[in-house]
Formats: structure tokens, sequence, C-alpha cells
């Protein structure tokens, strides 16, 4: 950390941030320049103590050098994580290709959709129980009669299941039936979930905030990491922006991003990320030839009828030639679906 | 609701968004236009029906006429809500002015800055007794210890108090001890605890999360007054932006935005909007001219040795300065502090 | 067009209004909802006194139906546009592989930046001679001068050129040595500038502005078509955004986008987007996968002694691999590179 | 500015960074920490040369650490500068109160609203002559019979006017019939026009641009003052975000941000920055008491007839309450009022 001091801070001053630097555990280094002095900051910048440098009185800024996390980082893990969910594995070079309906609405019609993506190519079927709802008068989710279904089509196709915990009071009902635990992008900073998640044994796909850049998402993952879960996968979903043709605006760099410095997989859901069906497709493949680790698509063979993000779902022969496009792409840049 | 029909659309196809549209119980008014056919959907745009519309095959545009909320909206309510906390008055004109460290760090500590900004002119004491940190290993706060400190610090000097709650599990521990719970903006969302807060019997001061929209925050407080919970107080605090020189940008125009369609009181929050000591009381002056109904500001007698966003606290006679020119600008445009 | 009447519009006003509608040359046609009039507008939406709708006594909401450009729109020209710069098609499933120094500086080395290129596979040059900096005190650019190099590098090594023109005064100058205009991020909304290039002879490479949404982008494309000039490429280059890890944030989805409402080609700039040589190659391939009609990649011998932008340039080699993977997946996709 | 070496750099790739660093005539200075080798760069930062550093091999990150502009900032200018318009002094106290329609569309019309807002209380009559419209088809502007009428009105009413000029080639005519050039948000980077308004002896009104930050907007002003034409006026217009019920987003923070660092005025345009007359004179209070140094509102007597930006107008009755609450407030400020 590089603390800069005022130019009109006083020998008092400066003494003092030097004798509160050693306080807090750290070793100052100082160096006087012609328009400003600056004083290097020697010890583990994610010391909680680090914090408080910006308001010793005299310091303009703070420079922070250091990644604020560990566990996460490329640096403490060299290799690609690969997560294993059921017998699926995501990263390293293996793709996931995560598809199903919005929410769970009835078994008949979960059963039909699994049939659908399982043979255009899905190897996780994903679906809400627990549906975060901007408005409190829409379908709320099935709740614990939808994990149930889900647990239950996901057997009968051979599919491990994916699903939104949202309250960490859900947290071990939905580990019961679930094999992955998905944390959404409304609760990426819900930290007493994270926790939570964090204590349990399955693995967790956690979709970056709508306003949060990636070393956000990489700090959510460490509140995970943390807590002893090592099998996090990430999750870019598209942020908030001014563009309004689009639901939010897919950061495809993020993927390269967050690869050069973390080991953690990640992968794209190009359907939150633009809302529109005639965008997936295109934002499916690009995610492939980034170099994500898989895919994260909504299919529905009613849309009109689902009760839930009806517009933005794939139709399944849509899905099935996204999957086509997708093995191409996936031979280009070598990498498989397991 | 407008449905604007794709031009390619085949007969066919408009019989059947017509029969849908009647099927989920709304009634159609078609318009054939030189260009496009626009179809009228007459009924409760609130319904969760109304969703799937934009899924219909043919159906190109979807515009909202009205407005996603209700309990919230200026139409259900007309005259501006005023809600109290203890003896304190928030909205139609009274104003509430919240100030306090951001964690109780100790009964001592919370003494002294209590004192201060009583002494300045706050009517309500804040401080955190749960945090939600970006980082795992930032102090976490005291959790039900502060809360006790917090109580016994705000009778001793008079004041209702306001806290955070962070979690569903909680919000029978902090209605114990606080006047007012505080959602943070990384909750503004989590949608569990807005529904647990609605069914509590203290008021609620809601923050808007740094990428939602006014509308999305009135849909949030929807969410508390569904649950019957009609002591809902807005909070401005800032969304995210590119502007890299302050912790967010304060959205001021959110104060006559939502007094426009809502009748629930709004508060300005400063000091997280800015994250900077040097930018908060103009902002403070401003909140008030602009008609918010109050403010709220962090302050602490040491930042340098607080434990939780020490750099954007105000110092006690900082605090006592703003309260002098908030007072003489709320003269100005005629609103009062209880 | 549509509009939207407030519930408390008086019968005079609502006459008003349809006494306007008829006045301004378009027909009214009028359903009266039970909570809202809702009044449909029949006519040229792009006529200039649209506009006005919204300022009509009574009026509460404008909903537009129809898109504002028609010269770019894709109903207007079915077929994907082909240009031609030089013998180098674009669009059609013809790649640009646009690349080159950011400024040009001297004439031995742009001319050795040039057969890197070259053999690396890019078919336009790039480099330019007048440079939009943020400072005053930075490099201007070499002018004229720069131009003759561009112009007489680019020949000796076959490949046409293309460099910026930021004045209105520049563009004759521009036009009698350069094989394309390119007008950069900052002026994409100068419009005597559009209108400039739109009345002269050459291409024109129309970059995105940093704020600019997909249909600003389009608009801008429309000033330069209503002048006469077909050949317009657009290009994304990322917006402006609060992730602070990369220069701008990359909107991969303006490629579909654009191609869905649009005949014009458009390619990707992956170095300006994100201002990391870590990050380009991997977007370059997504841009490929996505559908784009090219990539714009900043190149540079000795990025360290670079006058302009060095930071973000490719070195020759990384350049070559760069190419190597874009021909792959142009293969997968069935693009080609002329 | 500190340069943070990668840990992998070797000891040569060190030596040829403090070599570069000599080289560009700046002196280094190396501190190695346990965790990553820093060099301070001690020298001008604003020198061109200092770019580079970030291209280096072996760097990692560059903190900048001084203001990259001189004559704008407050150290270079201790004192707020006053800028005067005809005889309307801007800064130090006197506010502006910019007004008149966007658009100069007929003399009468102009004379009318004139006569409004100068009975009202406005000290500098606004009107557009050229206008940048995001569609070629809508009206552009009357040219230079604009500017005579708009000449003629103000000293009609003894005002100053302010009329923008969007092109290099119309400066030498916007400076003979206007007492003050405004640069419009669109072209805040356009250097070209920048350049040409410095060299021009009448003082500037500059934007900020949708997506400049403040230290972006203070470069731009820095081009016209190092050009010589000292007289420059900042505004505030709002800048582009995902609230969709505003225009733009208006970030009153700017206003103290601006003062603590330059010494330049700056007003406040909430007719751009919301685009709804519902919220202008809120937003209109609040920058009076934010400390700004004036307002800039759009007025017209009959906005559904306004040839250009109708929907945002005030009607001159709504301007001179506003104008009545500004007067308090800037009384309660200690501001006044040419």
């Amino acid at each position: 950390m590089i603390l800069v001091v005022k130019p009109e801070a006083t020998p008092e001053q400066i003494d003092h941030i030097i004798q509160r630097i050693e306080e807090l555990g750290f070793r100052p280094h100082v160096s006087r320049g012609e328009q400003r002095t600056i004083i290097g900051v020697i010890g583990d910048e994610r010391k909680p103590q680090a914090e408080t440098f910006g308001a010793i009185p005299g310091v303009e800024q703070v420079h922070q050098i250091l990644k604020p996390f560990k566990l996460a980082s490329r640096e403490f893990h060299k290799a690609d994580s690969v997560v294993s969910v059921g017998r699926v594995r995501i990263g390293g070079g293996h793709l996931a290709m995560i598809a199903g309906p919005c929410a769970v609405e009835s078994h008949e019609g979960l059963d039909r959709i699994a049939a659908h993506v399982k043979k255009g190519g899905a190897n996780i079927l994903r679906g809400g129980a627990f549906k975060p709802r901007t408005s409190p008068y829409a379908f709320q989710g099935m709740g614990e009669e939808g994990l149930r279904i889900l647990r239950d089509v996901g057997d009968k196709h051979g599919m491990p299941v994916v699903t939104e915990v949202m309250d960490p009071r859900q947290v071990g009902l939905v580990e019961q039936w679930a094999d992955m635990f998905q944390v959404g992008a409304r609760n990426m900073q819900n930290f007493d979930l994270l926790k939570e998640v964090g204590k349990a044994r399955k693995p967790v796909l956690l979709k970056r905030g709508m306003s949060a850049t990636v070393k956000d998402l990489l700090m959510s993952a460490e509140y995970i990491l943390a807590e002893g879960n090592e099998a996090v996968v990430l999750c870019e979903r598209g942020v908030r922006s001014f563009e309004d043709s689009t639901r939010n605006m897919l950061d495809m760099s993020a993927v390269p991003n967050v690869k050069g410095q973390s080991h953690l997989p990640i992968v794209v859901d190009p359907s939150h990320a633009t809302g529109r069906p005639d965008l997936i497709p295109s934002m499916a493949r690009a995610a492939v030839a980034a170099g994500a680790d898989g895919v994260h698509v909504e299919v529905h063979d009613c849309p009109e009828k689902a009760l839930s993000d009806g517009p933005q779902a794939l139709l399944p022969d849509q899905f099935a030639r996204l999957m086509q496009d997708v093995r191409k792409l996936a031979l280009a840049v070598g990498s498989s679906i397991d």
C-alpha cells in the first residue's frame, strides 16, 4: 500500500502517519519527492487495519498494490481449478452446458424441457424453486415441492441439477435436493448467505452482481472459500448500463480478466445478460471462443406460458442449434463437453 | 399495456395474441396502423400473468403504461406519509437528522460520539452491529453486544436508534433492541429479508441499491408494504457510475422523482454517496434544498481509529457546522427538525 | 407513436391533443381504457414534428414504435452491405483485419510495423496522423506528414490505409491520402464532421461513442448515409462503465444487436475496449465467433517507446498468434479474410 | 508517479525500467518490499513521456499521484476565478442565471421569451442557432440568422447572450454575435474546437460530456486555458446512467468536487440533466445550496410548439417561481445575483 501525503502536511502529521503505520503492525518506507512525500506501507494489505490509513490526518491518497483476495487468487493456486458437479467437470478445458427453464413449474413441464435440453447436449439441468422477483405480486417459485421435482427429473435424465438459494435458512434444504447451489446476482453481496453456502458441502455457482466489479465478484468468492468450500464456479451475467436495448450489458472481457487473476472457473449466462433470444446464440458462441468454462441458458418449450422470464427463453430447437455451434467452437479452441 | 405486433406477423399470429390476452383475463383493443398493428391490453398490469405477453409469437415490443407498484404510489395515498421513529417524525416537512459512527465499536466510543451528534443537532442515532463488508477478513461488527450498547447509549442521550439488519434470522433480535431497521444497499433486493421486516412492527430505512432504478427502489418498498408494515423511509445513497473520484454517484434528482410518484419519505446519505468528507456538507445542504426528508451522515471522533469506513466520517465539529447550514436551508424551504 | 394521457387530463386537453396531432400532419387513433386514455399517432415518426408530442399539456408518456433511422435499417436494405476499402471487402462474410500503431511516428517505424502486421495476416493498415488526446500537453500527431507516410507505407506493403479525421476542415486532406476515414468515439456525435465525411467519396469507419447506445450509433451512421455516402462500417470499441480494471467495457452483444436491425458491417476494437494486451486476443476471438465483420487492433514493435497508447499495444508476435486463432474461428463460423 | 513491478520481473527488467525512467528525464526512487518492488518516478507527471511507463516490460501497475491538469488547478490559482460575460460576473459568490429557449426559432418568439426570463430574474439569455441533433432529419437551427436575432434580442432586453458553437469553422462567426460560446456535451472532447475557442476572446461555457469524469472535464478546460483564454465556466448537465426515468443523471457532487481542485466557476443545467420540468426547480435549488455559481435552464412559452427539446422546457411562470426559490437559497448560502 502506498500513502501520498498532502503537500501542506506538517512534519508532525508525517511523524504521526509513520507512528500509526507502526502501531497497526506495518513498516513504513518514506520517500520525499519534489512535489509530494510518499510513504510505502509494507505488510499484508488484506489485514483489517489497513482500511483506516485513508483517515489519518495529512493523507491525501491511498493506492492499493496487492489484490484484496487470497484464496481466490492465481498466486495462491496456480493451476485452473476443476469443479465437479455430480459427474460433470467444470474448468480446465471442461465446459458446463447448463440449461433449463427459469422456474420449475410442474413435473411434466420440467420433464419435457429436460428431455429436450439433454438431447440438445446440456450436461447440467437448471430450474428455480425459490425465485427472486422484482414484484411481490409475481410468482415466487414452488419452494420445496419444486426442489423435489428438480431432483427427480434430473435423476431421470441423468443430469446433475443446480438451483438458486436466496435465504440462509434455505441452505440445508437446498443442499438436500440439489447438486449445486446458485447464488443469484442480487445476492452476490448477501454475506450471511455466502457464509452459509461456504459451510455446505456442495459446489456453488456464484453470479456476478449487477453493479459488481470483477474484483467485487472475487471478494464474494473469497467469502465462500474462506469458510472451507473450495468448489466455486463464477458466472458473468451482465451488468447494468445505459444501453436500453438489452436487459444488461454482457461484460465478455470478464472471462479472461477473471482467468488472469483467479484459478476459479467462469461460465457465461447470455440469457440474463441480454434478455433477448435473438442475441443469445451469438453470445454463447463468443463466450466459448473467449475461453469461458461453460454457458448457462434458459430454455422453455412454451415461453408464452412460462411463469417467469418467458420472453428471454430459447425454444428447444434454438438451443439444439446453439449447441451445434458451441461444439464447433469448443473444438476450435480446444475445450470439450463432458 | 400496449403490444406492438411484428410487421411480418401472420393473421393467425394476431388472432393467437388476441386469444392469449383474453385467456389471461385481459381485454384486447386492436388498432391497425399503416406500418404496425398495435394491441392495447386492458386490465391490471400488475397481475403476474402480464409478464408473458412479450413471449407470444408475433409480439415485437411491450410498452408498460401503469406503474408496477401500488401501495407505494402517490395514487394510492395522496398525502405525504409521516413515519415516526420513537418521538421523531420523518416526512411532511419533518426532517430526520440521522448521525453516528459506521459501526458500534465500544460503549465508551459510541457514548462520546452520541454526545457530539446530539449536541450538534442530530435526532436519530445510527451505528452498525452487523456490518456487510466486501472482505471476509474485515471487522464484521459486534453483533448482539453492539445492539445492546446502541440501545443503552440511545436511551441515555434521548435519541431513537437505527441499525442495519442483514439476515432474515436477525430480524427478531434487531427488532428487540432498535427503533428502526436499516436495510442496506446490498440487500435492497434480498426479498426474504424485505418480507421479514415487512412482518415486523418497527419502521424500516430502505437504502437504494447500487444499481437500482428509482422504480426498483419503490418495488422493494412495495415488498415491505405488502406484508403490512407501512412505516418505510427510503434512502438515496448513490449509485455505481464511471466517475472514479467519488465512491458512488449521488442521484439527487431521486428526491423529487420519488416524491412525484410516491408518498413515502426519502432521506439522503451523502457519506456513502460520495465517500469524501470534503463533499458531504455541500451535498447535505443540497439534499435539504431539494426537498429531502432528512440526511444520514457518518460521524466519528477519531476516524483514523474507526473499525469501518473511517475515511468517509465527519468529525464532530464538521458535523456541527453542517447542522448549522442545514438549519438555515430548512428554514428557507419551510421544513423543520423535530 | 403512442401517447398516454394523464389520468387527470380534461376532455378539453384531450381534444387539444387530437387537434395538435392533426395539425402536425398525423392521424390520431383514440382508445379509452379503464385507467388511461391512449392515443395512437399514425404517420412517419421520423418527421421532425413528432418530437413535440411530449410537450402537449395532458400527455403523460410518449412511446416510440418505429426506429428513428431509415437508411441504416435492415428494413430499408435487407441484405448485408459489403463495403470495399481498396481491394478489401468488409461484410457479408468478409472479415477486415485492421492493424497498426496508434499513431504514425516515423516512416521507418511504420514500415517496420506494417511489415509485421502484413505478415501476420492484417489486410488494412491503420495509423493516426491527427490524434485526439485527453491532455493538451500530449503528442498530437504528425498531421499531413503522417498522412503521407501512411500512404507510402500502405502502398509499399499492398494494404489500404485508414486514419482518423477529427475536424471538418481536415476532411479534404485526409481523403486525398487515405482509403478510409475513421471517425473516433469522441466525435461520434460531431455532426458537422459526420456531414462532411458524408459528402466525401471514401468509406467511413464510425466508432461508437463512449456513452452511445446502439441506436445512437445507428443515428450517427444515418447522418453519413443521408449525405450520400453509403460506405459506412461501424466499430464497437467499448463504453464507459463502473468496472475499473479495464479501460472501457466491450459490449460484445452490440454485434448481433446491430446486425439484427441494420445492414451495415460492424467490426470490434478490443484494444480500446479493454486497454489490456492480456485481454485483447481473447476478445478478438470472441468477436469473430459472435459474427463481427472484422477486428481492429493496435500493434507496436516497441510499446514502451510508442508516442500514444503504448500500454495497450500488442507486440508483432502476439498479433501473429491472435491471427492464427482468428483464422481457426473464422473457419468455424464460415467467414473469411480477403 | 509510482510504478509497481511484477513479482516475476527479472533484475534485468528492473534495471531496464530504471534506465528508461532516466532516459525520459525523470528520477527513479526504488523501494523493495516483501511482496513487490515499487519505483517512484520523480518529475513532472504531465510530461508527454510519462504515458509510456505502463508499457515497459515488467511494470504491473502505474499509479498517478499528481493531477494531469495545471492551469485549471486550484494549486495554480488559489482564489476563485470570476468570469465576466458582458456586465454579469460568474463565480466568487456571483450567480449566473442563464435562461432561454433551446433554439432560436424566430425574432418574435425569442423576444417574448426574453421578456419573460428577464422579468423572472435571468441575467444571461441563451438560445441555440446551431443545434446538435441526434437525428439528421430534425431541425438543425437557424444558423447565422439565429445569431443576429439572439444579439438583437439580448441587446433589447439588456442581457448578454450565450449560444452553442459546434464546428471550428463557426468560431469566428459566433464570436462576432455572441457574448459567450457554449461548447456542448457532445463536443467536450472535440479538441480542435476547444483549441479554436481557446484562441478567441470571448468566455466559454464548457459543458461536461455524457461520459466524462470530473477530471476529463478539467482536462478539456485545460485545452482552452492552454491556448490563452482564461474565461472558462464549467457546466454540470448530467451523465449517462442506467436510470431510465430521467434523461441523464445529475452529478450534483461535481460542484464541490470541481471547486476543491479548480478555481473555475461551475454552473448546473438541470434541464438537460433531468429532461423533466417536474424535477428542474428542485434541482436548481439544490445546485445553489451546493455552492454552484449559477443555473442554466430552458424556458419556452409554448413548449408544445418548440422546435427542439420542448418537453423539457419550463413555462415562464414556472421559471419565475424557481427564481424566487433560488433567491431565498442564495441568501441562505451567501451568494448573490448580479
